[in-house]
């Protein structure tokens, strides 16, 4: 199947399902809307499966992972093999994501779809598009048939975790230099003119001033010699995006088909959720953010996609971090959403009450 | 032991113990800080705790209720039998809070301090200062005295929490009217002119316009009336504020007392918590924010005791129903603090990579 077949098969979420869910909701024992975003989330989760009664025990992460050329540029603090050994710590449940996964008893799939080494680890999934993606101040990142690649890679994998019976997915990535493409890819989407590029760039890993400005002429240099086309998120993905942002942009593609809920972590995770709205908009239905990220960016790319983040703990690790903690929230909110008392329910056996002052 | 006693016995939290858990969760592999509130959290409750391996597993949530005479100015949309029913409820488990709490298996403490009927029901606590406030519009809401045995009770729930080996304390509260004295205390404490009042008043449980002028002026005329000394927090409880307040206010002195952390829930909550603070400000070290409170009003409490809530979902239920939200990501920090591997563990054999472009 096609990337295009695909889209024509995403359907916008149940929405008579969500206002039955709604209409619940508000006969619960509470002032109306008074749970706040529990009371959306439920709601979504309900328009989204197109059930009542939706499960959600069973949650993964994919984490796609792959390295950027940009790096030879120096635009981040942190040295390139480092990809290639947080992946596999990932799969040792020893990063930030793992350890957060294993806390809320969520599975992880990590993927290669570009570390620029050859890595073998148990549980590693290889689909590998290419080593590496090419420097985008002097050459494209990729050939716009392996962003394709790479965005089926990412709609194959939710796929199969869908067939392996995850109810939720959350997504994550790995990629030293992936804040960079982040930005240049929003840059480009969002028509930002050479003067306001700055807006949607951050410190990613903790860059120093002088790293910062070295970064932002990068991004503004590959923005101006590739002059990608903001209405083709294809086009934009292989002139200054990676390989992690196009599977990720198939991760969105892939849960929106299989009907499932999907978790935005940080700014490189929300940049491509918008690459995948800007695909199929019908996409938007099944997106959840979960945090606001510290990174410079997240807050526009979250304006554009109207999306609204409920938690707001000044983190940048990335990785698929904010993930974990935001599908905790999703328990919680289905807990109320099933158990809480009707104001039916609610009536209380006049014998426990003797009232004085009624 | 009076107030006064307990308060000399309040300690700010160990500093050197929090130097040193910020010193291992520098030493974790990822940039610094990039773990957000999240390490900001596992910092404070080493601090607290004095222990690099802090235990939080037994976590309550105390409940205070009471009634407040302020209803009869019509300042509430709900009923005033609602406080006794829903009380009730939170024992049934089947309350905002008490599905909560049972969702992320956390106790739920419920004490009767002043609601206006008498109610027997397994397992509440009876702690009644009095049948309900008094109409604060022409009255003092109760004597000094009163107030102070409320706080006494809030320190004593505390310390009976600590003996039944409970290591995080929640606070939550059920009263009809209870945002109305809340507004009234938090306007006193922080000195507001007539004309600034509204900045701390919003509309409860979903109060129409009319009722929000109604409230508006029922808060202005009680301050007014009552000119409570805002340098005397306990002045201001007993005139203007409830018997739920001045318990909770004792529950932050009490975990402060036995070294415990404790969660803030919403406008109530936090009102108390600055009450606590102004009357011993190590308590301040004691407190976590849980989310911000879509109550007008809470943000300027916020402020006022610079805390930050790390979640951001527009609840304005109150019961306590942030807390058990707040207490799973604190579990999160702790298993972020204990389990992810250092920069020196996170190396990785070479064995399993295969350099092609380092």
């Amino acid at each position: 199947m096609t990337i295009n077949t695909y889209i024509s098969q995403i359907a916008p979420s149940d929405q008579k399902t969500g206002e039955e869910a709604q209409k619940h909701l508000d006969s619960l024992a509470k002032p109306p809307g008074s749970l706040g975003e529990l009371e959306v989330i439920a709601r979504k989760i309900c328009a989204i499966t197109g059930s009542l009664h939706p499960k959600i025990e069973k949650k993964v992460i994919l984490v796609l992972a792959a390295d950027n050329g940009v790096v030879e540029e120096g635009v981040s603090c942190t040295p390139q093999s480092v990809t290639a050994k947080q992946t596999v710590n990932m799969l040792r449940g020893v990063t930030g994501v793992g350890v957060l996964a294993g806390h809320y008893g969520i599975d992880l799939m990590v993927a290669d779809v570009g570390i620029c080494t050859n890595i073998k680890y148990p549980g590693l999934i290889q689909e590998k598009i290419r080593l590496s993606t090419g420097n985008i101040t002097r050459e494209p990142a990729m050939e716009r048939q392996e962003a394709e690649r790479a965005i089926l890679v990412g709609i194959r994998l939710v796929k199969e975790a869908a067939q392996r019976g995850y109810e939720v997915i959350g997504t994550g990535e790995m990629g030293i230099g992936n804040t960079t493409t982040s930005s240049a890819v929003l840059a480009a989407l969002l028509g930002k003119e050479e003067n306001q590029i700055e807006e949607v760039i951050g410190r990613g890993g903790g860059l120093t001033e002088e790293g910062f400005l070295r970064k932002r002429e990068v991004i503004r240099k590959a923005v101006k010699f590739h002059q990608p086309d903001r209405s083709d998120p294809i086009d934009v993905l292989c002139k200054v995006g990676g390989l992690d942002l196009a599977a990720m942009t198939g991760v969105y593609l892939g849960a929106a088909y299989c009907r499932l809920p999907v978790v935005i972590d940080g700014f490189i995770s929300i940049t491509a959720a918008l690459c995948a709205v800007r695909l199929c908009p019908a996409v938007a239905d099944y997106l959840f953010a979960s945090h606001s990220s510290a990174e410079r960016g997240y807050q526009i790319a979250a304006e554009e996609l109207s999306i609204r983040p409920s938690l707001a703990m000044g983190m940048r690790l990335g990785e698929g971090s904010g993930c974990p903690l935001f599908m905790g929230l999703m328990d919680a909110a289905m807990a109320v959403y099933e158990r809480m008392a009707t104001f039916a329910e609610a009536e209380i056996d006049d014998s426990y009450l003797n009232p004085i002052r009624d």
